[in-house]
């Protein structure tokens, strides 16, 4: 069974804090390292995480307000004196294209592997065999996305008894009609997949929210995710500022992961004037039980349903 | 008395590890924080130790390899999100004020407060009032300066025993004296600071390696200096190696040291290899006893001398 495990490496937001580091959350399934944002200081995150930062695949960067990419460079050149020869992909709204060109181009460094950048907007759906990137728009103060990853459908439930039945010996057979292949027994007999398999059955899917005002659009972005990660930079108290600043407070946060009925809700980018989440936290769990104001190294597993 | 302290806040070398930031040296003087070379992660250290980032009044960075000025960014912003008002000098080799406009052009950041670049080359003196910052060119594989940090001369010890035979009355003009000020008192005798002061005393001085190979020229920068921060990437086992990059051995640097009679070499930019750097401090002080291979946060209290 695949894993899919979420690693939170930064968890404040605007300024790293003793406790907290600057914006970026990583998605670990089977091999591949995602980020969703890389704040300044990421790639120490990473040394001080279970994570190799070599096996990052791609980078998926939410707006340019600098908590949110300054730690592109750094990583990008640690990299490189590591002998990294393989491409990375980094993606973002309108203007990627430019920045990375600017982030590639600081003092004498000078990029000897591939790295492509990418321009997305409302709409765009990226297909990476096994799973795919969604991508809205929300309301910050500049042009920001939202991200989902969804993994595609998965092949039913397999059908032991129902195989044996049919004839169909233990071993090899079995693996191929999981996979979705059709088999040919040696009596001739042609076995499709569907008569052996259940229906099939939905993969995870994640949504992360980028720095935004609640907005009712994200209930529908982020309908029966089995996580959303959503930014709460402020609690209640702070609701007039939170809206001015282009921030959620984490009830706001909370009423969109109960709309959208969500399974969990991570809150992150918590503004640096909390030394403690709980406030964060506890306000969220009044209107939605599933809710968990993350730390930085956080790590949470997100199991596929059966 | 002004006390002088020196903030290792980032050792390490090329890139950032789990015990070590890159690379950035602090000096607080006078309610003015100074830092020299300024890497990824910069502004979290600073958060972690007992230095305000808004005191920060000069960066100075002696070269354009990423490690030792990614931090710049993400200091100047969250500067600015804490409302800093008063202006921020960054100094550095020749290309310093267009890396400055890169830096400062990144995502949708515009300062609203005066960050001023200046070049500099080997043979500048900037003169701030009561100590004089000196450049020379060093070798590294890029245009890279080396700093000292030197205090003026300051007066003489104060005469009590003989401003009091000279009739001058304890309080104010024993002060007004000591500032080098010529007094009259009340009886209409001229006293020339001279009469009460000792012969002029030297000022502190400490001296900044940057990345370079050790070079002769250094041991004249540092002739007598209280404290030559000197780069230490590599034990003398890797000293082909380190001649390659443009790096130091710890012996070589503990040689200079010596050389240049130093009181105190301290080695950092010690490559992400060395789990431990005893190895760095043992062999520096085969050659040099008073060698020390500093750690992140470790503070140097440089006293003046009588």
């Amino acid at each position: 069974m695949t894993q899919l495990r979420i690693i939170f490496l930064g968890t404040s937001g605007s300024w790293p804090t003793v406790k907290r580091s600057a914006p970026s959350v990583a998605i670990k399934r089977r091999g591949e390292v995602i980020l969703f944002d890389c704040g300044e200081g990421t790639q120490r995150q990473l040394q001080k995480s279970k994570l190799s930062y070599m096996q990052i695949s791609k980078i998926f960067i939410t707006h340019f307000h600098g908590d949110h990419f300054l730690g592109i460079p750094g990583l990008v050149q640690t990299m490189q004196l590591n002998d990294r020869e393989i491409p990375l992909h980094i993606f973002g709204p309108k203007g990627m294209n430019k920045l990375v060109n600017q982030l590639l181009s600081l003092g004498y460094f000078a990029p000897n592997y591939d790295i492509i950048s990418h321009e997305l907007d409302e709409g765009t759906i990226l297909d990476f065999n096994d799973y795919l990137i969604n991508v809205i728009r929300v309301k910050h103060g500049v042009p920001t996305i939202a991200y989902s990853l969804e993994e595609k459908m998965r092949p039913g439930k397999f059908n032991k008894p129902k195989a044996l039945k049919l004839g169909i010996p233990e071993g090899p057979l079995f693996s191929k009609l999981q996979k979705g292949e059709t088999v040919i027994l040696k009596n001739g007999k042609k076995i499709k997949p569907s008569m052996v398999l259940g229906p099939s059955r939905k993969g995870r899917k994640i949504v992360i929210s980028g720095d935004t005002k609640a907005i009712d659009k994200m209930i529908g972005f982020a309908k029966n995710a089995d996580v959303l990660i959503h930014e709460a930079t402020f609690d209640s108290t702070f609701e007039d500022l939170s809206s001015d600043y282009g921030h959620s407070t984490s009830k706001q946060a909370a009423r969109i992961a109960k709309e959208a009925k969500v399974d969990k809700l991570l809150l992150t980018h918590i503004s640096p004037r909390y030394l403690d989440s709980n406030v964060i936290q506890k306000e969220a769990r009044e209107v939605f039980k599933n809710s968990f104001a993350v730390k930085d190294f956080q790590e949470v597993e997100v199991k596929l349903k059966d």
